[in-house]
């Protein structure tokens, strides 16, 4: 059994977390931290979780996290940084559901997120955790970065085409639309009910903190920068991700696209590849750590549309992460991970 | 490995059913079948069921359901009475999730259903499918008979009261709210997104088709007729059940109703019992087979307050129906059953 | 023009106020105020409000009030029996959507609220709003204490049976469901989307602010003490609140019960019984100033069901005020207030 | 007084004609057709309507639409190519909400709608009702053909950057979110509340009939073909339609596009340009008859994002056929039409 902690398990990354992992026949989950609400049981927070676990919250300062084989930070962006090493240094291995370790550029970083970054000795350990395409480093990985949900959504609907080098790499778009969990669990007035049902608005135009992660996957997975418009949109949904991805082809020569995701993804367990002529709903993976995938080419033209979707809870966040100590521990990479989606 | 069979497996029972017996690791899915669907595979029209299911829908005519173990009927009313007599001389054991053999009085299902029942000898037979109350006469049923969804919610809720013998039988209000996968997966108008969504209204207070049911389940609890008024309603959820339940203390001396609740679902593995002062989510039990209830006993009154919530699909129908499955073969009860719920 | 004034204009009903008053051919809005936004223009805040509305929130404290012939209050509990008398003693007239001024007992008011109420002696000046019942004290009023949403639909709903004298007193059942918006523009985890979304539950049911309001309206409408069991229950829609009512009939001899709904409320512009066997839709009256009413005697039993709509925003708070509005300043009682429900 | 008729009632076109008719003072509406509900009460069916309107349906062959000014046709495709020319042959003008004469090639009609029109001598008399582009040729229109849904949020969108031509054609893209009600009030599978709650897709990416109309009326605005990718996506909304529309910069002069849609919109009453940096709501157009766009330069990059907002039932639909019969009778333009938005 592997001894796994998590840290901050008060949000929706880690209630999903713990809904996995309780479930996970090769877990045994032996601390659980919030800083405000130590001594709550884990169960009158949440009672989805009643009669199936035990735990309470601990202070993060008083639980035994060192005796974990893994830790699970989903904290808030700034607190791996600070609070991972001090694990690593003991032999823990660690999977960091927010983006301290994402960006290999610790300047970008710094810039993106407004702080300084404590750690960067260990941005260049880490491994980001996108299986699909860093499955082998991931094994050896002390510290996984798992992908934010966006990311994780645009890079699969990408990947193979950059990999394939058939599509131009100055403009290709990304259309985002995701559920309004992957705001979190904050009080916050735009996340309300009242404001966010019945509703639909882009945001952060501007420029979105998963920009500079999904511009640095795709360029790796191309050879070479890419030029990318990323736009990310709120829908009335809990969860769920769709990205709606643009890319114009680069060749006159005939080419077969749906052969080429097929073929990219026929060994991936968690990425399916839709019949031509597809439209995924996102409830087809709704509370699954599944990333289902259409590829369409509008009116035989010169533009390629690829549509994606995740569960931005699940392949988005929890069970990419459940889905990276899988494979970190030597574990069927699937195991724990088989719930089908809930339909309707 | 039990060989099941699927009678009419296109609506939302039927695909929650084929998602719990997907994952259950005793069966054997060997034969579903629709009229109109026939040929094609059961995950293009769910593709929540991709790569998990390979079965296509076969003709009930052609479908060799005599050669399982038991087949479940996820029909309309009306056709389990007819089909499934065949299959039971044949020595198939049945589990109907409609309503055809719920009411043992078979004039008053005629009446209610308006049309003549075709099977009144194996209603005489069938043992209804409420674990909680019918366990020992579940175990050697050969046709059990799945309670309807509102009134698995409201008997769980006032079983404990009416066994004790400290309510009132005559003044019972049973007022319960319904997610629109209730209403089937079935092209009307009044259970369109635009007309059933940001709304919420009663219906069926005239007289709707549980009432019988439900009252002859209070009644036998009770050991005498019960009056009672039951008004559903419709609320835009997908998913999820909550009965609010009224009844007047029959009592002057002291009674600890929260220990009545306890005492007698202590064993139970589906229904939880809240602390004094909690209110149950539907979203609690969303996707899994849980009941959840709370009793109240506000300003020291005389009249109880219960909160009773249940998925409708699960441990309304499908979920109830594989608890069903699990007494009558001798499996442990929560085979299959286990998955927490999806939260948020 | 009445010059009209508003204190509290960033939660749902100061916006709603906005919305009607802007519209009101008889309204010159000259003042809102908001502590913690003065500055603001109202428009940034409520785009919905662009181009027509060319008001800044004001700093209560600077906020010329005194000038205008009527302020409306749109704040939480406990503002406005501090800061109306000031207003009242100048001539200037209130109309407090909040509750400061809704129970004429000022000790049961201090125990519900918690708090010690500073302004007991315009409780006893103050007329409660409901037009359908004190229209005749409401013109001369000079400061009307608005009714609850939940009072709202509960009174209009059970008043002409309780006028009439045909139900039993002592043992009245109100099962409410309110939309989110009626918890107000305030971040809680509680009210966010992926909390109320999708989810149904219960809450108050030891006790809830509106059942003194409640019980003390009916009582007057009954002429004696009313026993009242009150549950609300929170349903995932933004506007809209369903009342079910129950009530026993207390007499043997033959009642025309709808007829007693029809004559009760013939001349009322925003009263509406439906015809018999309806059920209403809160839908049927989101953003109009108007309450649905149905009234059902199931299976001709001895127990009366009557099903009262309104929109909690509109009738149920701002179009309330604006009604009460009109009636204190020789109006018409529509004026203003003529928007049909918006459907679908 | 307008007399007004409507022919095909029963939709969400129609019933929001309705809804904006019954309110608008100069319009009496004399006439309302419905094939399968002749004889019903209109607000025997939509109950929003009591005591505000008693018209009842009457059956098209006899209701007396030839006395009529104008006839409004709120019918599925193909009804008013059929219906029109004998009323508009007696001068009875007409405004189609369908899509009968909205391309003027009609060949490319026959195409995409897979039947033969049988009117094409009528197309090429028909005035595209898009008012800030044909508002000219509207005034003497006898026939109008009321843009789409999409087509209105779209070119509304696009229309300042290709008058001013600043933009590359050749690449246009534009991904549209449509609320559910835009798929019409039909007893579908695929409307289903449990279907379309909670989900979100893209649908018709292989091609939309909404791409040639769009098509048509860029190209006219840009004086040149043009090189579009449309892709719609159905979001759990009732009402409303979000555009997210891309395009490449031509120009390395420096354009200030913000100035530029301030600039062409600044006299059009139902289009409103938001501040630099915004993000429209589709809430902040609920109901109402407004467009409400944003233009976006992320990152100071070459290619510019424009959002846009209107309400599909209203500016995407009745309103704007309400906007037409304004200017058609030489009504201010904004009669009848100045509802604020809904919000919450």
């Amino acid at each position: 059994m592997i001894k796994v902690g998590i840290v901050g398990g008060t949000g929706y990354t880690g209630v999903e977390l713990l809904r996995l992992l309780a479930q996970h026949p090769a877990v045994q989950l032996v601390a659980i931290t919030s800083r405000g609400d130590a001594g709550t049981a884990v169960s009158s927070m949440f009672p989805s979780l009643r009669r199936r676990l035990n735990l309470q919250f601990e202070d993060p300062a008083s639980a035994n996290l060192q005796a974990c084989d893994v830790v699970f930070f989903a904290t808030p962006n700034g607190v791996a940084m600070q609070q991972a090493p001090t694990l690593l240094d003991v032999g823990v291995r660690v999977i960091d559901l927010a983006a301290d370790f994402r960006l290999s550029n610790v300047a970008e970083w710094n810039q993106w997120y407004g702080t300084q970054h404590c750690s960067p000795e260990w941005v260049a350990q880490a491994v980001y955790g996108l299986p699909e395409y860093h499955r082998a480093d991931i094994r050896n990985a002390r510290l996984v970065a798992n992908p934010g949900c966006y990311p994780t959504a645009v890079q699969l609907g990408f990947m193979p085409l950059l990999e394939a080098g058939v599509v131009e790499l100055d403009h290709l778009v990304a259309d985002a639309k995701s559920g309004v969990s992957g705001a979190g669990r904050k009080a916050e007035i735009s996340s309300l009910f009242s404001e966010a049902a019945d509703n639909f608005k882009a945001y952060g135009v501007p420029g979105h903190r998963h920009l500079p992660e999904i511009r640095q996957g795709l360029s790796r997975m191309a050879g070479n920068p890419v030029g990318l418009t990323f736009v990310p949109h709120l829908t009335p949904l809990i969860r769920g991700i769709h990205a709606t991805l643009y890319a114009r082809i680069n060749t006159k020569s005939t080419v077969d696209f749906q052969a080429i995701f097929e073929k990219r993804y026929q060994n991936e367990p968690f990425v399916d590849v839709l019949p031509p002529g597809s439209h995924p709903d996102t409830r087809s993976v709704r509370a699954a750590n599944t990333c289902r995938i259409a590829v369409h080419r509008p009116q035989e033209g010169n533009v390629l549309v690829v549509l994606s979707v995740i569960d931005n809870l699940v392949k988005g966040a929890a069970g990419q992460a459940v889905q990276n100590m899988n494979i970190m521990f030597g574990l069927p990479e699937t195991e724990g991970l088989r719930q089908l989606a809930v339909f309707p």
